[in-house]
């Protein structure tokens, strides 16, 4: 793979930035990496195991005749990063971010970009329960869609240059409207997430069940909530103050289906609660053969180091 | 691993009595193992992949001279099942099951047993996705608990026969009563199970989403969902029909904290989600802890053939 930028410059450097730099190392994607964060005990790290070719002291610094620039702060912080930002950066060129949802970060960052910078916002759908600079590795966005929403007239060669770089990090990517995006990230991602975390939560209050009893029985079906509740908090809580809208309209849903079948438990209407399993199945089905997971027995899961 | 029965008999030839087949023979636990199953194609299946020393065309046929017998049929259909065996049982034979649920499969078999039996039930806390007599794996109860639910009275030396049975098929166990039983699982298996196929169910009826959208973008979350939601759904209704009160009362619990959480999200609460998220956090540390889960960073995931 060639060289798709000179520079990059990764503004906030946890699981995402790292992991982009490892895997823009890896291929060769650009000439020079710079990066910054805003906590020094972050950039301490980030010099400390090599992540970026330079760490900077100051977002301008990074940005600094920057090809691309990537906003990978969490949701909520995106408008200030812009703003202080967009004085210094380099007439033609791409900022980008990483945040999971779309429509108000445009709204938080367009109005600050000069004309001639290129915006084209995307979302690289992965991650793991790990947070910070040390969680980065080559491989996370490896065979994961990364969405590409550009905004009304943006520059097709500068979308299609991203795209060549996601692609170049492992990622497939796919175009969509940042409206379309938010709600299916609201039914794929957010609310079950926010699902996760609530049940977890209930199993952490009830006195009678100890958290000891949660932990080692787990297996059964527990565990794989507490994956996904294990996320990074400040990511998460952003996610949810700035997809509102179409959280709440899924979650509206959830709670009405959840509740026919409480009913049908209730009233004993077995039935109804066979043929909604039964339905249910189906998709996971698609989902293996899609690729996106794998069915071996043990859930895919093997012991590691 | 020497001997712990003369003679097993397997009621029931799905995932859980074919993985202890395979994890006998393993070990070497039984002299001979027989098996029965009510359909005749599962029969016909055992027959030719060797599941089971004799594979019997009546539950009574494969019960004669059993030293063991293990109900491993829908919680359902345990009373059932316990009636046509009972004029047959072996006196001082062990009777034991592997239902999710306890208090009302001990209210269902208990009655029809005859004295000088030994009634020890049991609950491998162990599963795939995968159901049917060709989904059996020795190893599906490696460093799971098997939790045994002893009813008042029983025979001590029974009890300890079993528990060694189910730790030479790999299984550590624990005993608890039948009411906490449910109550624990309730909150670790039970409501997590029927949470995971609602939000499955409402990915599917969003008609502005398509089911192809949801699983291609699964990896975001939904994907650990879906992973749950595939179980068997004849035994998944039976455990919701017969865990009614606790699981209703778990998901009492359950809406009302999500309620709260959607409340946060409406209000812009952001320090409630913070703090929320951040408690929920360590209770999946206390899992990789406690050696349930692996925190490798793809998830513990990695591709198979």
């Amino acid at each position: 793979m060639s060289q798709v930028y000179d520079r990059v410059a990764l503004i906030g450097l946890g699981l995402i930035a790292s992991s982009m730099f490892w895997a823009i190392k890896r291929a060769g994607l650009a000439g020079e990496v710079t990066g910054f964060a805003r906590s020094a005990e972050t950039r301490e790290t980030a010099r400390e195991i090599g992540l970026c070719d330079r760490v900077c002291d100051s977002a301008a610094e990074a940005v600094e005749g920057a090809d691309l620039v990537v906003l990978c702060v969490p949701v909520g912080a995106m408008g200030a990063v812009a703003a202080e930002i967009a004085p210094v950066l380099k007439p033609g060129a791409t900022v980008s971010d990483v945040g999971s949802v779309k429509k108000d970060v445009i709204d938080a960052v367009a109005p600050h970009l000069p004309d001639g910078v290129h915006f084209v916002p995307a979302h690289p759908l992965a991650g793991t329960e790990h947070s910070g600079p040390r969680s980065g590795f080559a491989e996370l966005f490896e065979n994961r869609f990364t969405l590409i929403v550009p905004v009304e007239g943006t520059d097709r060669e500068a979308v299609e240059r991203l795209e060549q770089f996601w692609q170049g990090m492992g990622a497939k990517t796919e175009e969509m409207d940042a409206e379309h995006h938010d709600l299916v990230l609201a039914v794929t991602s957010h609310a079950p997430h926010l699902i996760a975390y609530t049940m977890v939560g209930v199993a952490d209050d009830l006195r009678r069940v100890t958290d000891s009893e949660v932990i080692r029985y787990s297996a059964a079906g527990f565990r794989d909530f507490t994956r996904i509740a294990a996320s990074d908090p400040t990511m998460w809580r952003d996610v949810f103050l700035h997809n509102k809208e179409a959280t709440l309209e899924i979650l509206g849903r959830f709670t009405e289906e959840l509740f026919a079948l409480q009913r049908a438990i209730r009233t004993g209407d077995g039935d109804h609660l066979f043929d909604y399993f039964t339905r249910t199945r189906a998709i996971r089905r698609g989902i293996i053969e899609a690729g996106q997971d794998t069915d071996a027995p043990d859930f895919g899961r093997v012991k590691r180091g």
